[in-house]
């Protein structure tokens, strides 16, 4: 079962690794930012949480699988540019709502292995979910898209907290991940699907 | 008396998190978008600085008050919209002021207590106080603010120096931050009051 | 002979903290702004390396000299506002390039240091010469140059390899550093004066 959720983390890595790759081949990056894009995206997020938990060297220094598997992935997309349209329909949306509900699950863990309260680990696990794609956007020089628009956050904060309340009522570990990963992975596909946005907080300077 | 310390901290932490809400606002973001500048406008700093010197888990982790205390400002600040005056005039700015000071002598006295020469103690004092901006500025996709104009970042630098310059004096700890506190408050006050800026660098590339 | 890596290190933290004041003076920033671009330029990379292997507290904060000296080129680079352009000629990209080979070997030698394998070393030895520039551009609202053109991280990425072969294939630690060295200079110096790129990853959104 802890290899169900392994696995699962390296096939998230890679739908994340992919997006990064894409950002950077929009801008007309050199090969040497398409990995840097994709490695930001893939393991960003888990880094600042493993930074700020203290949990050094981070989780990519001591398990290089997911290095590796990021640069096959930057040069696999390089090499499939003439078919970008195949990386950016549906499907994709779908798995990477898969990754964002596997980080968030992993991110809310490491959290509490490391004695952390409940609601830092729905923030560590939402940040491990987000914050990938929030620098990729900063390198990319726009407002990132997750604090704009979409419920896409949102889907990993309810997910962190799914894990962490059914922990506290008793739930096994696994169960409770798997609960949690089907929640946010649900929350997620509808916004998608229904294209669902929280209400934006407008504040007119004109005012 | 490290009591005072405490609660004014928590003040600055909502003055600050105030401060990132409003920018997220101002650039229509989601809840999650409010909440995510509001903690790195509050937060940022104080996260940076424990990487840096290894105190971690950072100091919110293990004190939870802080994460609560943001999330019920950006909250309250989502819920007055239709006041935003009330949050960005002068006592606003007097507020903000208070805060920095405050953010600045924690700062310094932490890397202090982690063995750090003075000068890192003002450098640490100072990255308190701005890192948080500095973030939530890059974030809103703008050349930060206290790298510009003002007397913002000078405030710190003068504070973090009184601070160190009193205890290597014979002060006691508390007068010390009282002093150092009072000296950054007083400068920046100045400077907020008289509209004071040190003299830009600029370098003109066609010359 | 550490010596001579070690006064390497500083005339490479000296060239990469000019640069950074130069872009600061391109944007017309307070003399605070001025010190933290050059501040992040000459020691971002090297600090984000030690957050990231747990080397904490960072370089910079047990040896003083690193902020003393960036202090002082920040201040001097001002004062020498009137004649800039000696600063951005051919010769101060030759200087840049031997600071970038220097940080790749220290950053390289941190990471086996701590047990990192050799794609981490390469990956260490690339993040300390570059993400210190890459940090400078996000904070001017660029999209780092590093990412898009020219032959710059790509000699970091060879400069690692061939330091970490070096080292495999049994030769002692200086002879390595001094081949990963010349190795970088020597490809860098090459794209400089003809002008080299990798070719970009262009994704058309059109397409």
């Amino acid at each position: 079962m802890t290899e169900f959720i392994y696995l699962a983390d390296l096939f998230g890595t890679v739908v994340f690794a992919i997006s990064g790759a894409l950002a950077a081949g929009r801008l007309r990056m050199d090969p040497f930012g398409v990995l840097v894009l994709a490695g930001v995206t893939a393991v960003g997020g888990g880094t600042v949480r493993d930074a700020i938990l203290g949990a050094t060297p981070v989780f990519w220094i001591t398990d290089t699988t997911y290095v590796w598997l990021i640069a096959a992935t930057a040069t696999l997309v390089m090499l499939m540019v003439r078919c970008p349209r195949r990386l950016s329909g549906r499907w994709f949306q779908v798995a990477d709502a898969f990754g964002l509900a596997v980080f968030t699950v992993i991110g809310a863990q490491k959290a509490l292995a490391f004695g952390a309260e409940p609601i830092i680990a729905v923030m560590m696990g939402t940040m491990t979910g987000v914050m990938g794609g929030l620098i990729r956007d900063v390198l990319c020089r726009e407002v990132p898209l997750v604090l704009r628009t979409e419920i896409y956050a949102t889907a990993c904060i309810v997910g962190g907290i799914i894990y962490t309340s059914a922990l506290s009522l008793g739930l096994a570990a696994i169960p409770a991940a798997l609960l949690a990963m089907a929640g946010t992975l649900l929350l997620r596909l509808i916004a998608i699907f229904y294209h669902l946005s929280l209400p934006a907080f407008a504040l007119d300077d004109n005012k």
